[in-house]
C-alpha cells in the first residue's frame, strides 16, 4: 500500500517529539497499519537540534505547506492563536488531513474547523490536544460509544496539579511552589493558562461537546484559579478525608451542562485524588459502564508526540481501507506478526519478596546472605521479626533485587536445605512499576 | 444510511445487558454512528426477565442465527467453549462481522479465528473479552499505536482482586473471604478459573498479542493462583510499604516475551496499587507515552454491555463509510449535536467546603447553622478549631451537602454579614465523584 505522506508544521517540542517517534518507531507503525508515514516536508523557523531530519525539506511558510499537493495530511504543531488557524484552515481547503495537538484552537475555533473539514471529506485528529499521551479523546468518542455519558471530571493542567501536590505533601505556600514549577520547565513564565484554570477549561470544553454530543461552547466555561488557595484549607481538607484537586467537571444535569473548572475536594480514597505531581487523569461514568478512569502523562515532548502518532495511524488505517478490517485483529498486520518467543518462567525476572522460617540461631542470617550472594542475588532490604508463632520459628523478611527466577529456585532449594529452616520458603515475586 | 441487523446469541447476564443498552441508549448510540444498531433475531434457550424484547424473533439454535441471512453481524455471548466457537465460525463464513465477550475463545482459538475472518474481509471485536467496560483494547491497538510498549501489568480479574482486598482491610483468610465472594455472586461455585489465574492468563494472553504484535499463545502463559497467599505475607507486605496483587504481566525482554500471572508485591504508593474490591486495572508502558493506568469495572451486566455495544459501533462506523470521516469530530453527527444549554456557574450544583473565621463567642456557631438552615442548606460535617492565629479567630470548617452555587453565594453573603465574622468566608465545591 502507498504511504501517507505528511507535512509537520513546527519542530518545537512536540513537532521535535512526534518527528523522533515516527522515525524511531517506524517499523512498528508499518506492522501496525499496513503502510508507512512518511515525512516529506518540515516547515520551521529553525531547526531543532534533538532531531535528525536527514534530507527531509524544511521550509519556513507553513502555509506553502499546507497547499503542497505532494502531501496528504499536515500535522500542526505551532500551537496558540496566530497562523495556527489559518494553517489548518488552508490544510482543509487543500483537501488534506489535519492532526493538531492546539487545545486553543479547537476549544475556540473547532466547530468552524470541523464544518469545513465534513464539507471536505476529511479527518481532524486532536487526541494530543487533551491530556497529552492518554487517549482519552478515544476512549470517549469511541470506547464508550454504547454509554449515554453521565458526567466526567479530570486533573488535566499538570502544572496546577503539581502545584497542589507539593503544597499537600510538603505544606508549601502557592507562590513558592509556582517559582521552583517555573525554574523546573513546568509553568511558562507568565503561568496565567495554567494556573487561572484557563488551559484546563479548554480542555474540558473539548470532553463536554464528544461526551454530551454538544457544540464548543468555550465562552461558557466558569474558570477558577487555584492562586488562593493556602495550605490551611489544604490541612483541613485533609482532616475531613478529602484531598483538593483542580478539577474541570462536566455533567448533564435536567437543566442543562455544568461546565467548570475549579478547586475541588475529592474523598482522598478516590484513585483520581491519588493522581499526583504533573501527571493528568479523566474520569468519565456512563449510564452502562459506571465510573472509568484514564491516566497518565499530560504534557512533554513524547507523550503529547504519542497521541499525535497515533491519530496519524487512526487516519493511515481509514484511508483507501480495502476490507472492512480497518484495524487488524490483533492489532498488528496479520503477515506482521512476530515469532519473538514467550519465555518460560524459569528465564522471567523479577524482584522477590521471600519469607523464610527459621529456627533461632546465631548463624542462619549470614549463612541465608551467602546463599543469595554466591548466586548473584542482591539484597534490597531485610527485617527479622520475633518469633510468633508456638514453633518457636523467627520469620527473615527479605526483598531482593531483580534476578532470573532460575536463579533464585535454586538460592530457595539451597535455603530450604539449611538445618535451620524446617519449613517451605514463601516467594512472591515483586514489580516496581515504574 | 440502512441499519445495520444484529443478531444476539445468549441473554443471559452480559447478553441480556447488551440488549437493554442497545435499547435504552438507541438515540445516543443513533447519534454517534449516524445509523441504527437493530437486534433483529435472539438465540437463547430461554428468555430473560429484565428484557423487554417485545416482538423480536427469538430462537434456541445459534448457528441458524448465525447463518441467518438477514443478519449482518453476529453477536456471541454464549461464552465457554462449547458452541461458542462453531456459532463464530459459522457467522464468519457466511460473511458476518462478529462480537464476543469470550476471552477463552479468543485466548484459545483466536489465531484460526482472525484467520478466518481475513479471509472473508469481516471485523471480529472482542473489547469485552477483557477489563470488561474498560475500553483497554482500543487503547493499545490504536490509542498506543504509535508506541513501542514495553510492558503492561493489569489487575484483570475482579473475584481475585475483592479477595486480596479484603484480606488485606480487614485482616481475613483467603478461604473465608472466597465463601463471601461466593455468596455474593462474585465468585463461581467452582473458583478455579478466577483464584488459579486461568481467567487472567486468558486475558493477559490477548492483552500481550496486541500489545508485542505476535499470536495468541496462551498455552505459553505462566499461572499461578492467590490460593496459597496467608494474611502474615500480605501484613509483611504491607510493612515493607508494598501491597499484593494478582497481576498479569507481559513485558519485552531481549531474549522474549514473559508472559505470566502470579501474586505480587506493588509499591503502595502506585495508583494500580489502590484499586480495590471488584475493579479491574491495566498499566501500560509505552516508549514515547511512558506509563499510562486504565480503569474500571472488569465484569458485570451492564460493564461488559458497554464494551459489546462500543465494539458494534465501531463496525456501523466503518461499513460502507462514504467520507474518510469514520468518527464524526465531535463523536456525534454534526447533525445531532445538541442544543441542550450549557449553565451559568449560578445554576450548577455541587457540596461545599467552607472556612468561617469568627470572632469567639458562644452564638457564632447558632447563626451559622440558622443562615444554612434558613436557605435549605445542610451540613454533613462541622468542625470547630482552636484559634491559630494571633488575630484570636477561631475556625470553623464546614462541608455541606449539594446546593445550588446561587443559593449557597447568599448564604455566604449572610455570613460574612454577620458581626463576629470579620474576614471573607472561604468556599471550596466538593465532588464526591461516586
Amino acid at each position: 500500500m502507498k504511504s501517507v505522506k505528511v507535512g509537520i508544521c513546527g519542530l518545537g517540542t512536540v513537532g521535535g517529539g512526534t518527528f523522533n517517534v515516527l522515525q524511531r518507531n517506524a517499523d512498528e507503525i508499518f506492522r501496525r497499519c499496513g503502510r508507512r508515514i512518511e515525512v516529506v516536508q518540515i516547515a520551521a523557523r529553525s531547526i531543532n537540534p534533538k532531531c535528525d531530519t536527514g534530507s527531509i525539506e524544511i521550509i519556513d511558510d507553513a502555509l506553502a505547506l499546507a497547499r503542497n499537493p505532494d502531501i496528504d495530511l499536515v500535522v500542526e504543531l505551532i500551537g496558540g492563536d496566530g497562523i495556527a488557524k489559518e494553517v489548518v484552515l488552508t490544510a482543509i481547503e487543500h483537501g488534506k488531513h489535519v492532526v493538531t495537538a492546539n487545545k486553543a484552537l479547537i476549544a475556540v475555533h473547532g466547530n468552524e474547523i470541523f464544518a469545513r473539514a465534513s464539507e471536505k471529506g476529511v479527518s481532524v485528529g486532536y487526541e494530543a490536544a487533551v491530556a497529552g499521551g492518554i487517549p482519552v479523546i478515544k476512549a470517549i468518542r469511541e470506547g464508550l460509544a454504547g454509554n449515554r455519558i453521565n458526567w466526567l471530571a479530570g486533573i488535566i493542567n499538570g502544572t496546577g496539579n503539581f502545584i497542589l501536590t507539593e503544597m499537600r505533601e510538603k505544606g508549601r505556600a502557592f507562590d513558592d511552589v509556582l517559582k521552583e514549577a517555573q525554574a523546573l520547565g513546568y509553568a511558562e513564565a507568565d503561568p496565567t493558562f495554567d494556573v487561572e484554570g484557563i488551559d484546563a477549561a479548554h480542555k474540558l470544553t473539548i470532553l463536554a461537546s464528544i461526551a454530551f454530543g454538544i457544540p464548543l461552547q468555550f465562552d461558557k466555561a466558569y474558570t477558577e484559579g487555584i492562586t488562593q488557595l493556602t495550605t490551611e484549607d489544604v490541612n483541613y481538607a485533609e482532616a475531613l478525608g478529602y484531598r483538593i484537586k483542580h478539577l474541570g467537571v462536566a455533567r448533564r444535569t435536567a437543566e442543562g451542562i455544568e461546565l467548570r473548572v475549579h478547586p475541588t475536594l475529592i474523598p482522598a480514597a478516590r484513585l483520581i485524588a491519588n493522581v499526583n505531581g504533573v501527571m493528568n487523569a479523566v474520569m468519565v461514568n456512563g449510564d452502562a459502564v459506571g465510573s472509568t478512569l484514564y491516566y497518565g502523562a499530560g504534557a512533554g515532548m513524547e507523550p503529547t508526540a504519542s497521541a499525535v502518532v497515533a491519530d496519524l495511524v487512526d487516519i493511515a488505517r481509514t484511508l483507501e481501507t480495502a476490507s472492512n478490517q480497518r484495524v487488524a485483529p490483533l492489532a498488528f498486520q496479520t503477515d506482521a506478526l512476530s515469532d519473538e518467543p514467550v519465555l518460560p518462567i524459569a528465564q522471567c525476572e523479577t524482584a522477590y519478596y521471600l519469607r523464610i522460617q527459621a529456627k533461632d540461631h546465631p548463624g542462619v542470617l549470614a549463612q541465608v546472605a551467602s546463599i543469595l550472594s554466591e548466586r548473584g542475588i542482591n539484597i534490597e532490604s531485610i527485617m527479622q521479626k520475633e518469633a510468633e508463632g508456638q514453633d518457636g520459628l523467627i520469620p527473615i523478611i527479605l526483598l531482593t533485587h531483580r534476578v532470573q527466577e532460575a536463579r533464585m529456585l535454586d538460592a530457595i532449594a539451597a535455603l530450604e536445605a539449611l538445618e535451620s529452616v524446617i519449613t517451605p520458603v514463601v516467594r512472591i515475586r515483586v514489580e516496581q512499576l515504574d
